[in-house]
């Protein structure tokens, strides 16, 4: 089947009638942000927040404008309404707080404020000592005209200014047409004309969840002391309070489904597994069912229930991996042949990347002719199933490899019931899918983070998800590693390098994400890789969380940090700083009114003592460069007074290798 | 009357229906430029021009993308065609000219190629060495469906094709798969899966003219050797040739109508005018006629219209100010009260900015009720009467306090039979008001350039006129002085300061002007200000055009300089490149395809020589650092060999405190 996007007509007419030209906004409205492709997607929002809404509101002449904006939930009939104020070149500032989670839509409203234009001249002239006898008839003839527009109290009240104004001197019709009281009452009056309204733009509001959290990820089936014996569930409520004690949310499961036993993967994904390998979970399915079911060596529904129910008392939410592919032992193939690709001699066609063959994991057609719609109802319903059983929070599995309008249709479709379920995406991929799949309705997206490692590299990626177009649809989760990820940089650098990443990773963004074993340091890899040597995803791993070395403390002491801080509720507010040393990343987090404001330098150099002078950015205090300031060290708790801009900093990796200040007004 | 803009309907729509998500695209098409505001207005171009699109076109999965650009102009019914080229990053980029000046639309199609993806696959697997007799029985099957939903010739051709390939050895069908016809047959036949098109987006083309063209302002009432004696049109005659062989386009006169006698300003912006003073020519209107006659001291209509032949002879175009304001004598005061504004005393209301006031010139209220449309139509007669006597070219006086509807109809209406006629906006303002006249018609505009003196300020400058937004919507006319405007650089710079801000207009942009006086170093302001003592605005200004220590020549150099090389007919196509030391900027400008590429190093201090080490960008050119360069100073003819990629340069002011440089591969 074909999809056909049909082309807009085209809005931009050469031969503009002067019927039409009359017709068009004497006020320009444009660059309103944040509007994602002109208000095709909704921009990103979390409840709580108050979100400010900027625009070029500009007109011929010199007239003032009243500039508004305009807001409402979705759901609501009525829009709210604020002034929005000046900043300065055509600049204009508005806020509104979003309480509450689901889609909200904003537009802006101006128009010329003729009364404020008087007063604006009026005041000029008067103080200018010249004769203003006209201006101030003209005034009065201002709220003459208001009070026949109006009606009821406003119309008493306007004839009452305007016969007030009528029995003063100059110098007191002055003083009255510039008092808050009579631009109040010309303001319910405004006929507001040349009114110009901006089209309405969408914002998606998810729970505060969508923008912080801590995520821990585990294979159940590793949490046993014996790697002969299978963990369950049961096991992992041993674990719950030692998570929620380093201070995570999220617990997040890799596939908890029956695993296919067709083309089973060995150890280190070797072609054949024996008999007692348990396989990779990510090859969903065998004759004990598919997506909807259980693995029964994890154990019963009954005791996934009891899991979710424990972490929720831990404090912890359950987030499963969405996994769309089969072994080829689902259920699906023999239920549903037509939803896969058929060779022409009967077999099924499975991943290749020739030499090698993916023969464990087979995918489905989204656009097969039976797949349409059977298969993306049924993909729909394994989700609602599953947020039946409260799980609210899923990371998909390569998201960028299945269709882009599945997506925006399967995430909006269980958002629409279920409007606190979040999507993580699991893309490495381009920039521009990346930040797509955000726009279709993502919550947020695996990153880059894993591969920036230099200062430049690490400034540079952080100053660009704080820009446009990234700020309005991606927010990036900074996993420290993954199953499939066992960063280069953390082979050779020990447990320095540890707290160097997990440093980065907390502080950087309201979202990260660590697989256990990070808190432990493991790091061998496969030679050459940047995987896991005996990797988890093919045996059962047992671990002693209490190996010395273990960077646990660290960990609960960076998250405390961060529950703290609002400045570290969100990776939006970061700024790069000045440290002349290019081994330390120096870069401040600060909340919109300035009230939480954090300063963070991370030395990249695992090995080796880093000293550098930095400065301590004043400016954006309005302070002077030899103010006094006090610091506080969020690690250590100690306190002192910083004189002046420029300060010195020395960082020994063999103590701890970043430094977390929050800085305040002396 | 209100013109009330009308919100468009939220096209996001968060319920997603699954039967709408079905028709959405599955190839995501986005960021593609060069676009306006989505299409809203028409991006820019010149007639002869290759425009270059690029866009992120992307979809899931790994299957080939075929990505086509689609053009035509407005006025044809069918669409031009070009495959667009991958640029990596799902950046596609594709290119067509635009012979004619006139409207054009494109748009860009992508669909799953399906034959590519299978030749990709088949390409790897046999290099692999893996069975691909599945594969090759795939082939053909595509190849049988192609012939199969084909008529004619083509139908016949794939039939034979698929006959071919049954009947070969699998290497040999291997290569025929491979083959360009295969590939050609195939494409030709292709069904164009998942179609995805883009919308369709405008481009306004004028011709050359709007993008490369030197401009020459003179006041044609100082063509004269006597104070005393108004210049005519007829005298301007003996300054053609100067001009053109000084290398100017367009030869620009400030208003040549009637000027009023009320409130005529003096020598010096003085309030009162002595008998013989000519007043100011934007003081517009008299009993003798407003802006459709011509002031009876420079001349009949008759010599008016000879006078733009004769410049049209020396390859000059007129160019007229278009200053819609009047004088308190201008017939339409009477005629048309209505189109004014009025005080409750019965006096017209006048600017004023107080204590000033400005009663010399009253302005047209383009919304009164009696303005509608009886204004606006008067308003292009008078554009559309200039046309018919051979302008074609206006410049603009403040067209930031007009309003933009009004612009935007008035350009469209007058083009749509002129194609060919140009407006330049005389804009002081806000960047986003000066980019929006751009986007509602405007050819060029005015720019800060007369403001910008240190090479942070310049490098800045010139590279945000090279980014978008800007690039795409105004094109930058750099005046290095006007009537109103003497530089406060060049009070004190002397010559060497004036040959500076020659070699940075004319270097820095396509479009570059100066107002007469400049090529003799006129620079006596009024004490403290940036402006003209005895300002030719308001007095007769007869000039020694052959005085001593003038800049003719270096002038007339840098104009043939420009002609002779296709880089320097754009701002665009600029990069600073390095030079250590803050006083020299050092750029290039290189066309498109390389094959034009000029080195500009412009000292910005015009008393002290300066000295750099600085970079050629061999890397632009693809060459090793260690690499043998041709250079070509072009004001002297000097040739020389570069040997390698850093250079020293000296630049003396008392010299020429600029180089001009042509660089080509050894």
């Amino acid at each position: 089947m074909t999809a056909e996007q049909h082309p807009t007509d085209l809005s931009y007419n050469p031969h503009l009638p002067l019927s039409q030209a009359l017709l068009l906004p004497r006020i320009a409205i444009e660059s309103t942000m944040p509007v994602i492709e002109g208000g095709q997607f909704a921009a990103k929002a979390v409840a709580g927040q108050d979100v400010t809404v900027t625009s070029k509101v500009f007109a011929d002449g010199h007239d003032k404008l009243a500039v508004h904006i305009l807001w409402r939930a979705l759901k609501d009939e009525s829009w709210n309404s604020a002034v929005m104020t000046e900043l300065g070149n055509n600049g204009w500032l508005g806020q509104f707080n979003v309480p509450e989670q689901g889609f909200y839509v904003f537009r802006i409203e101006a128009w010329i404020d003729q009364f404020a234009s008087f007063r604006y001249e009026l005041e000029k002239k008067f103080a200018a000592g010249v004769p203003i006898s006209l201006e101030l008839q003209e005034g009065r003839n201002q709220v003459q005209m208001a009070a026949e527009r109006s009606e009821g109290e406003l119309r008493e009240q306007l004839t009452a200014l305007h016969h007030e104004l009528s029995g003063l001197l100059p110098a007191e019709q002055v003083a009255l047409f510039l008092a808050p009281r009579s631009a109040g009452l010309m303001s319910q009056a405004d006929h507001r004309p040349y009114l110009s309204i901006s089209p309405q733009y969408p914002l998606d509001v998810e729970r505060k969840l969508a923008e912080f959290a801590s995520w821990y990820e585990l294979f159940p089936r590793s949490i046993t002391d014996d790697p002969k014996r299978h963990g369950t569930f049961n096991d992992v409520h041993s674990r719950l309070a030692v998570i929620q004690d380093m201070g995570f949310d999220v617990l997040y499961f890799p596939p908890i489904h029956p695993i296919g036993r067709s083309f089973r993967k060995g150890p280190n994904n070797s072609l054949t597994a024996g008999p007692d390998d348990p396989g990779s979970p990510y090859a969903i399915g065998s004759e004990e069912g598919g997506h909807e079911a259980i693995h029964p060596q994890l154990g019963s529904r009954e005791d996934f229930r009891r899991l979710v129910a424990a972490a929720a008392d831990h404090g912890l939410e359950i987030a499963l991996d969405f996994a769309i592919q089969c072994s080829q032992d689902h259920p699906w193939l023999k239920q549903h042949p037509g939803w896969f690709s058929w060779r022409p001699d009967g077999t099924i066609k499975y991943a290749e990347n020739p030499p090698k063959k993916y023969q464990d994991i087979v995918n489905v057609d989204f656009y097969a002719a039976d797949a349409i719609p059977s298969l993306w109802l049924e993909l729909r319903d394994v989700v609602v199933g599953w947020v039946n059983e409260g799980v609210k929070i899923f990371r998909v599995d390569n998201p960028h490899t299945k269709p882009l309008p599945f997506w925006q249709w399967l995430i909006a479709d269980v958002r629409a019931q279920h409007p606190e379920v979040m999507f993580l995406a699991e893309a490495f991929t381009t920039p521009a899918m990346m930040a797509r799949l955000g726009k279709v309705g993502y919550s947020q997206s695996y990153t880059y983070f894993t591969w920036r490692n230099t200062k430049t590299e690490l400034a540079t990626y952080f100053t660009e998800l704080n820009e446009s177009p990234l700020r309005e649809c991606y927010r990036p989760n900074f996993f420290v590693n993954t199953p499939d990820i066992n960063p280069a940089f953390l082979h050779e650098s020990g447990r320095a390098g540890f707290l160097i990443r997990a440093a980065l990773a907390t502080m950087g963004s309201g979202l990260w994400g660590m697989y256990s074993g990070f808190e432990l340091c493991e790091s061998a890899p496969v030679p050459g890789k940047e995987e896991y040597l005996d990797s988890e995803k093919y045996e059962i791993r047992p671990r002693d969380f209490t190996a010395p070395g273990n960077i646990i403390a660290e960990i609960a002491q960076l998250n405390r940090i961060r529950r703290q801080n609002p400045a570290l509720h969100t990776h939006l507010g970061l700024t790069i700083y000045n440290a002349w040393n290019d081994n330390i990343l120096y870069f401040g987090k600060r909340t919109a009114d300035g009230s939480n404001f954090i300063l963070v330098a991370v030395s990249l150099d695992p090995h080796t003592p880093q000293e550098a002078n930095f400065e301590l950015p004043l400016w954006e205090m309005g302070l002077p460069d030899d103010a006094q300031t006090q610091g506080e060290d969020l690690m250590s708790g100690h306190r002192w007074t910083w004189y002046g801009k420029y300060q010195f900093m020395r960082i020994d990796p063999a103590y701890q290798p970043f430094g977390i200040w929050r800085i305040s007004v002396a």
